[in-house]
């Protein structure tokens, strides 16, 4: 089954938003083995509407819609989509109950006298024979209108709304639709550099078929989504299995999950909690944006309690005890300022383990021996100290990012072999 | 003049990445005044890709086509461009001198071999008759192509080459095709919320044409760009400067800058710098994203020198010396208990000033008392104390970022009027 993506809104025309909502369809269809071959932008006007609609219509299957929902005069999708049909759009009893139970409880508990202005109804009218999709997080339902073997999908555009409108309802719809069961793993690595690791399975990615292999970059790291079809679950299951053996052979102890809903920071998390150990940060170039990670982790406080930003090398040395000998010596970004700076902080906080971030995040303070990019991660774990030299590239919140994911991976080597 | 865009790549389709070189257009081309009616994202397929160009070509002056340049066998932008006007490719000598030079550069200094593979040599081909567009950060060029009035501009897919080739060539090739001067400026607030700013100006969103004004939100802020078309620079100012005036005048201090380029940190640390007064920070539920964020600002470091991270109660005391009967009387979460985090914060490295926040960011932990959203932020300068309840929505990373903007508001305006 093809499908095809229409993004409605004069704001995405203008630049006001990003697109993230053709984002997240794309991998939601390309995970339901749905062919996308085109998607589309037009802006709240009727007439270009109506051409993108007849055009999508003759070359795919189905069409998702979002946008042009809403309460407004500029909110036409609806109405163009029962032109195109040659539907009436007509009340629905519903959808007026609904609309008219959300204002109120979010007006009564305010004391605000719920007023529902006259144009909210429009939301409450539906094309004839379509299917209205509850929306809990708004006011403008979705709707599903099948016609000669097509079906067009509407949306809201607020991705908080459609979001879970699109996994909730359409998801299971869509899943239904498909002859075949569509099963999807995830791989996710870190510290292999993207066109290395594409490098390493080429040969899988210039076969792939069923299964079928999707890279996808993620700030620092890269995921690998494995995708196949089959008649049954179990059937998908064991189509992926070999190659997921096979990429677990190649990357080995770069993969730091295959759960496709576990991020980095609680992989680390996890690690520590089945140890037991506690961790605290010690981070100068970064900042505080490694410990903000990890803090992003719900029930972190059992194994973090606090952690040192130390920009200065006045601080290292009054904090993390690192020897100004070191610092004159060695400079503030050396192996050795981080080793100090790891251990002096497990030593302040009686942690069992440590992380210690130092560099030249740039753009200025590089020198040819030292240059921007030029980074150093610590890590104490029990006693013993690790220390990882990196040499990144990009600008300076690029180097930081790249730094926190760095270090959070060598700490989950280290616990890992521990 | 109209203008469409054309997204070429697969891994568009698939959601591998995100269209981000579509927004990045769609502003700039809503600053040079060109008006966009559709974008399309195709697939690495000729004869779509074909169908999609000659379609935009009936409905539109101009199209800008990002990606599909490279050298592989899937890069076919330049080959389906060329039949579209039934042109040639054509070998550019001093394409294919570029990336020779290009090659020779990039691994002369890593002492490995450079061995160009034949595919590169594709980059050098350019369509008969068209402008070469120079690339300094890749191999691939971009192309402009002229016929029938129509215009064709070719750019590279990767951002980190569109950008600055999109800036340093296009941009100065549309400005001098557009017959009128467009100005813009950017007014970027923060303190209010976007709906509420919109009602505030709503006359003169609906009364807007020359200038026009549109909203752009920005993790927490609130950005309105300006844009007027004049016959000269000097009179698309005296157009702008009324509606300034007007925003200036209805915003008030809830504008940080009128500067494009200027961050709210980078305001934030240069009021410090004016005071010479030094800053210091103690993070429980942002966890080091507000020191992160200053420590973004190049150059900061003779304003912030260390930073505190202290998410256990016992590292608030321990730190910050809160006082254990503030916390058993009142809370972690608390105007009192920020107030002592700031306090404490600024005495214990003897700052000038210092910002605490401390605040429940979910997604459990919050009571009916003391919901999740809740975060008090408080603010120390010179012996002063400030603090400010905030009751925000969404999840931990949206809660834990608005946080951060309302505390370097919020010192901003201290700082402001101090």
């Amino acid at each position: 089954m093809t499908v095809e993506l229409i993004s409605v809104g004069t704001e995405l025309l203008l630049g006001n938003i990003v697109n993230s909502n053709a984002n997240y369809l794309s991998i939601k269809c390309a995970e339901l083995g749905l062919s996308m071959y085109y998607q589309t932008v037009v802006g709240d006007n009727q007439d270009r509407l109506f051409e993108a609609i007849k055009n999508a219509l003759k070359r795919s299957d189905m069409l998702i819609i979002t946008g042009g929902l809403g309460p407004t005069q500029d909110d036409i999708t609806k109405e163009v989509v029962a032109k195109v049909f040659g539907r009436k759009l007509v009340m629905d009893q519903d959808s007026k109950e609904k609309i008219s139970n959300y204002f109120l409880s979010k007006y009564t508990n305010q004391n605000i006298k719920a007023t529902i202005t006259e144009n909210n109804w429009k939301q409450a009218m539906k094309i004839a024979d379509s299917t209205v999709v509850d929306n809990n997080n708004g006011t403008a339902p979705g709707y599903i209108v099948e016609e000669d073997n097509k079906i067009i999908i509407l949306l809201p555009g607020p991705p908080s709304e459609m979001i879970p409108m699109f996994n909730n309802e359409i998801f299971p719809y869509l899943k239904d639709k498909q002859d075949k069961v569509f099963l999807s793993k995830m791989v996710k690595l870190c510290g292999v550099g993207e066109s290395k690791a594409e490098t390493m399975i080429i040969d899988l990615i210039k076969k792939q078929d069923n299964p079928t292999i999707a890279p996808y970059s993620h700030g620092g790291e890269l995921h690998f989504r494995i995708t196949a079809a089959a008649e049954s679950e179990d059937e998908a299951e064991a189509l992926i299995e070999p190659l997921l053996i096979e990429l677990k052979k190649r990357f080995d102890d770069n993969i730091y999950t295959t759960d496709e809903n576990e991020t980095l920071e609680e992989v680390v998390v996890k690690l520590l909690k089945e140890k037991n150990y506690s961790l605290t940060t010690a981070e100068s170039c970064t900042g505080g944006l490694l410990s903000s990670r990890i803090i992003n982790v719900c029930g972190v406080s059992n194994v973090f309690k606090e952690g040192f930003i130390t920009y200065s090398n006045e601080a290292k040395m009054k904090y993390l005890a690192v020897k100004k000998t070191t610092i004159e010596t060695y400079g503030a970004v050396s192996p050795e300022t981080a080793k100090e700076m790891a251990a002096g902080a497990a030593k302040q906080t009686s942690s069992d383990t440590a992380l210690a971030v130092t560099g030249l995040a740039g753009p200025g303070g590089g020198s040819k021996e030292k240059p921007v990019g030029l980074v150093y991660i610590a890590c104490y774990v029990k006693g013993e100290l690790f220390v990882k030299e990196l040499r990144l590239k990009g600008n300076r919140q690029k180097v930081r990012d790249q730094s926190v994911v760095n270090a959070l991976d060598l700490l989950r080597r280290i616990l890992t072999n521990y």
